[in-house]
């Protein structure tokens, strides 16, 4: 008899027996669907050449950022997880380290992921994660990540991931994808996205370097704004003929500006030669966005955004581990006004479809919803990033539900680089999604009847239709 | 036994046992109380000449734009469906496309509204609501309000509707209004509201020639700014003999500014003219907003102010089909520097009252609670528009109540255009407001008895209290 | 047997049964530990003189600018209630009005504690608060705070209070502090905070006048803007040497700002002159910001900010009564990106401490939560002010806790001037905590037994680790 939380049939359901009672129900439907990802950060790489998986600290601790800034937070130095750039730590040591301080992460959405993929991926006692146990644990991890049947190919079976989209740069070959997609040993579907923001940005690392490589590589011969326009759309085209279904856009914020060519090639010289004001890039930025609506409206891409981060917020951080080291914290957003040029001109254009992601819990009720209410291309992107979790989820649904109602939103995204936290996080949405129609059927707002036919359709058909898989 | 959730006695009440049982008393108090509803936006003429509702479809689908958005979200032509300036579309086939798409409204306020007119005003069978049945529904419908004891005035009656009050143009005459009145053979009152909207904003469509002959008609001879400002005096005069009780201002934003005569004769002028900018606008706006304010506290109208809303988000929505067409989309709101000219010179006056209505709900905890809590004059608006659905009317007694309590709230408005929802409504926030208070007697944070009183006062006392009924 | 709320052992704790019953074993743990109190604004001297308290309406009313809002909000003229500058009204009359209107705090935070203390600290019924008792309780009430165990140094001991800080002028010689800590006879801590506000906002009264004597007093003879920041740090020393661990900043906004040398010392002389313009002012006081962190950083002492509250919104009120009179009002802030500079530079120092209160809810989960996160300084500060009740209390740890856990919250603070009102007010958190624990135990989203240590942690281990005590 399992004692486990992460092992309790009734985790993230609801208190009340009689509401629970409908929740199980409701969960039954959907518990042992396959797992549809159309969003996510695993390497391609690892699932073309089925990569073992290395160490235990490597595994689960040091390229996920949700987990080391807690430690972070609470004293530990980086660099003896070897986040980032560092390199220099033991892995067991690191291991000990968050063994330690494996407290830190009760009531946590990375703590519940983690704990679940003790138990019910890694077969591990979560009762016994701390630091006595630590060495024991990580050797039984060693063993287990270097058995045949824990290679990523044999995960992927094993989680029933139909679908998992990567997140690629432009310029990437999509080699790993053209080798799966090649491999008739291999039935997963390994789709790349299209995320371009580096060669958007004006003053990002590199950008005047990989905006004039992307035009040289796939601008057939222009050259500037209209070469940089051209290889946009050529690049978009090399991906969806890979199997992409969607672009995805990191904004700094939902700001969308429709310039004249004149104008935007301008601005695009001014970019390139670092000679840009903040002002300008970000109006540069805006119309690139109302751009890429345009090439979505063209080619059929699934658009994403999801604004409104301050990237590597810690200087010093950033330059001795570099980005994504789990200090690009969330501000306040606006959408409506901001785009509106774009929903203006797009909104209602057929087969436009437009998911849009947040960090700013503020903009459900008061923006996406009525958005995603009227213009067909809208759907509420689900809960993300540092609110995907199921206390957030629920107020995301309560926050769309009475004006959007459950056709609207975009189905669940992981938006993970953790490949074996991928079950953990759908599960807690399965369960999150069946506590909150259960507590509309308990006060018969909805009939049990139409709950369940709801619960598939948005776990399983919606994120489908939404990102045209 | 019906098995319908929109007859069921225990909908939208809490799960609990414990906590439902205390509902359920609680509504007992208010469940048959009369409709009072000082804010909404059925037309006085139904009332005035008792006429009867046309087909199923004009009486619940085309005009209201809560409806329709939700189909044209997902996929659906307006223009099937007659909304705004279209009317080429069969009704009858608009219907079957409203039943075929009836699942869509699941978890809506206007699903909720809408099964709820169905079983309860109009006793169809809502499980029936389908595209197979979409045809008998629509007969039966037609039967239905065909019948004499299915006018308005004999609906009045059924719903309990004691006061009704209507949103009336400046220059309207009222004349329904004062038909109403005189009419012995019908006991319900039918008041005007005062909405000078389109007499303030510069850039709206028609504005100059409005504001002229505003100042034409009841300027008494003067002109420019001065007889402008003498004719709202006028109008408001004119709207309280034939029973107005409030002015509404459906402002741009909650900023207020007191300017001298001379900047805002200036002001004026350049609208007229057609020359002012954005800020000049927006300026003048602000500056009636304090004057409304002033004017109120000098002949006693209570002031309401929704302010947020980009309206008519869709261009080419807009275009095709007019105003109100469902792409009016909120935007954040500020009330605490905005509202501080207006609320530091007119906010303890004695008789002034001021609703504050909102669609951003961060407001609620942050300002307007806190303004009520502290001013005499200042009362929160029920939630309204996007809000006004029992998920989101918890939220708001949960963010007001702790700073507030229980005596600084404007009580429920429905805010309709359509008539036979105006049950379903008050019942949806009377059930709303048994369970919120129930939750707080269950965790003894409120005695039985006193929440017995307080659900009486806020259901029927606080509309009567605020709006001066 | 008792049929008081206030005295109900199941108060604020979850309706439903099964988790009720958890709530009630966590709450065991924390129920009768002793009080530690970081922040507040209790006066020294009662402590240090042990002084008697005076008549009811001086102990309960007039100086609790929460109590008596209410009141104005309905009607009552603040002068019959001896607010702020006012006193020629009959402390008996002002009593007949509170209980004549005590209704008006159902629901409210402050109804909470005044019921609390009403039942459990004076012993009264509370059912009798009413017009036709308030003589009755008037000469009760009267009675106890005669007795000698009613003075504050008993109730200090009968409230478990360990420790307690004061906020205080850096002005200030501290000499009650010096008096109670020379005192044997007394064995409860009494801590000074140092707070530079009224130094600091260029625009402020008095400004010029406090820096300079600032300066003359601590600046160890040296003048100007030099003077000026040695005074700070010399005041900040001599606070620390009389027991403060912490200063407190009511600053404008969350904005911070590193200016040079000369460019502090040219705003701070126009500031001084008189001639600084509202932006001027505003730079200042973010550079002070970042100041007060890099003193922080050299000197330990634990550094408190809560910005965003519009102090003195009614001017007339202002005038009459003075400040702290019930009309700051808060609006909405922004933290991510207006201390960035601050966080930039010293975030990740050792033994930095910095604590961020808010009054906008919405800086919980988007910006607040994501910063204590990753930066070892930070923490997230408890709900304060408009906030300080139970629903905001669980909003706030649904916010937060999916991003930060557990370990990174300040712990309670009472900021309360209303000294008979602290026991009630860290029992309604620690109810609260119980109540939010309990859902996730119940959820299976943490082990009970996790649970019964995080209570503790919480409750009693975080604020003395966060405030250094």
């Amino acid at each position: 008899m399992s004692t486990s939380i992460a092992a309790h049939p009734d985790r993230l359901l609801p208190a009340d027996p009689g509401t629970r009672a409908i929740a199980r129900n409701l969960l039954k439907q959907v518990e042992d669907l396959p797992i549809v990802s159309p969003h996510g950060h695993v390497d391609a790489r690892i699932i073309a050449d089925n990569t073992p998986f290395p160490d235990p600290t490597e595994l689960l601790i040091s390229p996920d950022h949700y987990v080391t800034r807690l430690l972070h937070a609470n004293g530990v130095n980086l660099s003896d997880l070897n986040v980032g750039k560092s390199n220099g730590a033991d892995p067991r040591e690191a291991w000990r380290i968050f063994c330690r301080n494996w407290h830190l992460y009760d009531g946590t959405a990375s703590g519940y992921w983690l704990r679940s993929e003790f138990v019910n991926v890694f077969g591990i006692d979560d009762s016994k994660i701390n630091e006595a146990h630590a060495d024991e644990i990580y050797d039984q991890l060693q063993t287990i990540v270097e058995q045949p049947n824990f290679r990523p190919r044999e995960l992927f079976e094993k989680f029933k991931l139909e679908v998992m989209a990567t997140t690629d740069d432009p310029l990437d070959d999509l080699s790993a994808h053209e080798q799966i997609a090649a491999d008739n040993s291999f039935s997963g579907r390994v789709l790349p996205t299209f995320r371009p923001d580096a060669y958007v940005k004006f003053h990002g690392a590199g950008f005047a370097d990989k905006a004039q490589k992307l035009i040289d590589t796939a601008g057939d011969g222009l050259s500037g704004y209209e070469g940089y326009i051209r290889a946009m759309e050529n690049g978009r085209k090399y991906f969806i003929d890979r199997g992409a279904v969607s672009a995805d856009h990191g904004t700094l914020n939902a700001n969308t500006l429709k310039l004249d060519p004149a104008e935007a090639t301008l601005l695009f010289e001014k970019g390139l030669r670092g000679e840009a004001t903040v002002d300008e890039a970000n109006a540069f930025e805006a119309h690139m966005t109302y751009q890429f609506a345009r090439m979505s409206v063209e080619d059929g891409l699934v658009m994403t955004i999801h604004p409104g981060v301050y990237r590597n917020h810690s200087p010093e951080t950033f330059d001795e581990f570099g980005a994504d080291t789990g200090h690009d914290i969330p501000f306040a957003m606006e959408y409506t006004r901001g785009l509106q040029p774009l929903l203006g001109d797009f909104g209602n254009r057929e087969d436009f479809h437009f998911v849009l992601f947040t960090i700013d819990e503020t903009v459900y009720s008061r923006e996406i919803a009525p958005l995603a209410g009227f213009y067909p291309s809208v759907y509420v992107g689900a809960p993300w990033w540092f609110i995907d979790e199921p206390d957030a989820m629920f107020r995301w649904r309560s926050a769309i539900t009475g004006t959007a109602g459950f056709s609207r939103s975009s189905g669940f995204i992981d938006d993970t680089r953790a490949f074996c936290s991928i079950p953990a996080r759908h599960d807690a949405s399965r369960r999150t999604e069946a506590a909150f129609l259960a507590k509309y059927v308990a006060e018969h707002r909805i009939s049990e009847d139409r709950a369940t036919e709801i619960i598939v359709d948005i776990i399983d058909a919606a994120p489908r239709r939404v990102f045209k898989l």
